[in-house]
């Protein structure tokens, strides 16, 4: 079993790394608090004594192998500690801290796997900042060129590039030079699902679709009392109707489809002028790839009707667009297996939420196991999982973790 | 007549100060580029041998008296030099220098008033970084105690009282020291009724009524992929139907009805994240003082609705609300006579924008003389008057302006 108290320690003290004066946990990709967060991470990996590598994108791995099983391709774990503006301690960090934790207990232990094994924190795979989100390992398998992701325009605008410059995390080993025999990931569900069923471990076997587009809208400026409602251009009201329109569409579509704008900014933005301009993100998200592209295809013909009736002018750029991802059939098995070993209810179940799992799945079996998040909340500091299923997950990666570094 | 050149010249050049590197013009009130708007109009004043006078809440009063007149009540002429976000170079600034033109035209035409004649430049008419709009008039009237108004709070979060210091505006005087006879504004109209009707001159009876809110909804943050639709406090969707209401509500009732939400901001304004808070700002303005109220209730109801099926809270600040004003019948007429005097088309007309007239007609007869803004625009950079309307507001302003300094 795993070492309980150094798992939640390293938890807690990564999640007070990034903390502002209002005590908000913010560490966007390569920004000064993500490079403190990394700081810690990486201090821990070198104590566990693993070779440490970082990649030209970010990507930190921590990497245990021996002279005997140098040869063979690694088993990875992994996810990342990147956070979104004002976040809980859960996201990502569990995942990266349990894998350290099952490395650190099995060497504990004197095994000797067939395989090495190593851990991975991926960077930005929130898409906070910089978008597309999973990008660390959306490169790292090879869907994206390290060119183009370090060219990557932040929301302040900074290119990553130069940022991971600036805090000591541009690495020289080239993306993808680890190519691992399966990928696991375990993480907290950040849905509703398991604590409704009551039940401590999911066995994660799709991931829907992800859609994010910005949208800008282009109207006239003018005076807010002396224009007529007749006269206006006005793009705040054109996006406040595409806004309630996705929504809406979300809500009329099957249950899983789910729509969100979390991102907006009018120009010149004074209170007596009416918008010149309106931009906003909107994520779509869907299991079925067909009902996620009929949304985006409603969406567009939507935003067309706008820009005619409200007079406005709309450009819209895609920020991220992945489809429905199949994890592999026989690690979610195993993650099955494992849970049913320890005693533990599971289900096999779908995620919400995109993964760097979901990335990697393009270039070796991968899977996910999921532990219950209280009250279904993530992206929010009152994110939470009871410790008692932190422990329980850790120990399920554990045991497919020595399943698998032997297969 | 006025000196064409040297009106037109001034008005030029108080346009280029204040400019960023994009050449957008922002002198917001009391802000560095309005202390370098202020030094330029003082710089004037002087030269013209105006008395200047500047009190605590920052107007700037420069006055032409002589011995003879000086027992006697002034004649007020003025406007203001603050601007709006990416502003054109007119609104106020037109007012504050025919004003000074006026001035130096009667006394370089050797006459000797019966009353001083002064003109002001009101600090924070805009109300863009401090609210109320029009502050500064409406200190002097004596509306809102100067201690109130210098602790109002910027959109920037800091304090008028203290900017004002800052930039070295904040002076001795006691606002209201100045006790107008009369009071006359000149300013673009800044909406299409003068253009359309091929009318130069506007006597302005009426000034619509302005109601001014800042509206908060506050939902919970979540993740946007695991959320279901059915379990969102989504305080971005809630702004957005609020937003189209007001607008839909306006377009519904009486033409002079108008509505507009020219500011907005989502927190946490990530793109993953269901937004927790909207903060947006509401303008709604009518000529009916009923109307207007009427305007106002049906949208506390629609945000009570709104926050009852969207599960968000509300709450909500009044940051101006002033009624319908009708200026001074006297005044009005005599700007038709100056008018048909100069042989100018002229025209009885309302105000949609707020001005300083509207609260130095709490303490004296006042009214106000409209130029035409081509196309009706205006809080745009493309605010534009024709050379021979300005030419002509200016003189009609001159001759108002005889004949009320001997009244
Ligand atoms: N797990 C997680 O929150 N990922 C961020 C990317 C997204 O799904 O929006
Ligand atoms: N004249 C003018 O633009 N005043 C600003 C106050 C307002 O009407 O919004």
């Amino acid at each position: 079993a795993i070492h309980e108290a150094r798992l939640l320690g390293r938890l807690h003290a990564l999640g007070q790394i990034g903390r502002d004066g209002e005590n908000r946990l913010t560490r966007l990709a390569a920004s000064d608090t993500d490079r403190a967060g990394r700081d810690a991470l990486v201090g821990w990996l070198r104590e566990a004594d693993l070779d440490v590598v970082v990649d030209r994108i970010g990507n930190i791995f921590g990497i245990w192998r021996t002279h005997a099983n140098a040869a063979e391709a690694p088993l990875l774990l992994g996810s990342h500690i990147d956070t979104v503006i004002d976040a809980g301690i859960y996201d990502g960090c569990y995942g990266v801290l349990a894998g350290l934790e099952v490395i650190e207990t099995l060497r504990a232990a004197g095994l000797t796997p067939v395989r090495p094994i190593a851990v991975a924190a991926f960077t930005n795979e929130e898409g906070v900042r910089y978008a597309p989100d999973m990008m660390g390992s959306l490169v790292h398998a090879g869907g994206l060129s390290v060119e183009e992701a370090l060219a990557s325009i932040g929301t302040d605008g900074t290119t990553l590039g130069a940022e991971l410059e600036r805090i000591g995390y541009a690495g020289v080993a080239e993306p993808g030079f680890l190519r691992p025999h399966a990928y696991v990931e375990l993480h907290i569900e950040q849905g509703p699902v398991l604590e409704r069923e009551g039940v401590p471990i999911g066995a994660v076997a799709t991931l829907q679709g992800i859609s994010w587009q910005r949208v800008v809208m282009e109207g006239t400026a003018n005076h807010a009392g002396t224009t007529p409602m007749s006269m206006r251009r006005d793009a705040g009201y054109a996006a406040a109707r595409v806004i309630a329109f996705v929504n809406e569409q979300a809500r009329k579509a099957h249950d899983p489809s789910v729509a969100t704008v979390g991102c907006i900014a009018f120009e010149p933005n004074a209170i007596n002028v009416i918008p010149a301009r309106a931009t906003f993100t909107v994520d779509l998200r869907d299991p079925d790839e067909a009902r996620l592209a009929a949304g985006e295809a409603a969406l567009a013909i939507f935003l067309d009707e706008v820009a005619a009736s409200e007079g406005v002018s709309v450009s819209v750029e895609r920020l991220a667009r992945f489809s429905p991802v199949a994890f592999d059939a026989g690690i979610v098995a195993l993650i099955e297996q494992a849970a049913a070993g320890r005693g533990l209810a599971y289900q096999r179940m779908t995620s919400g939420a995109g993964h760097d799992a979901q990335m990697m799945a393009r270039m070796a079996p991968a899977a996910m196991i999921f532990v219950p998040s209280l009250g279904g909340i993530s992206h929010n500091p009152r994110e939470h999982t009871p410790q008692a299923d932190l422990v329980a997950g850790a120990n399920v990666l554990l045991d497919v973790v020595a399943c698998l570094a032997d297969a």
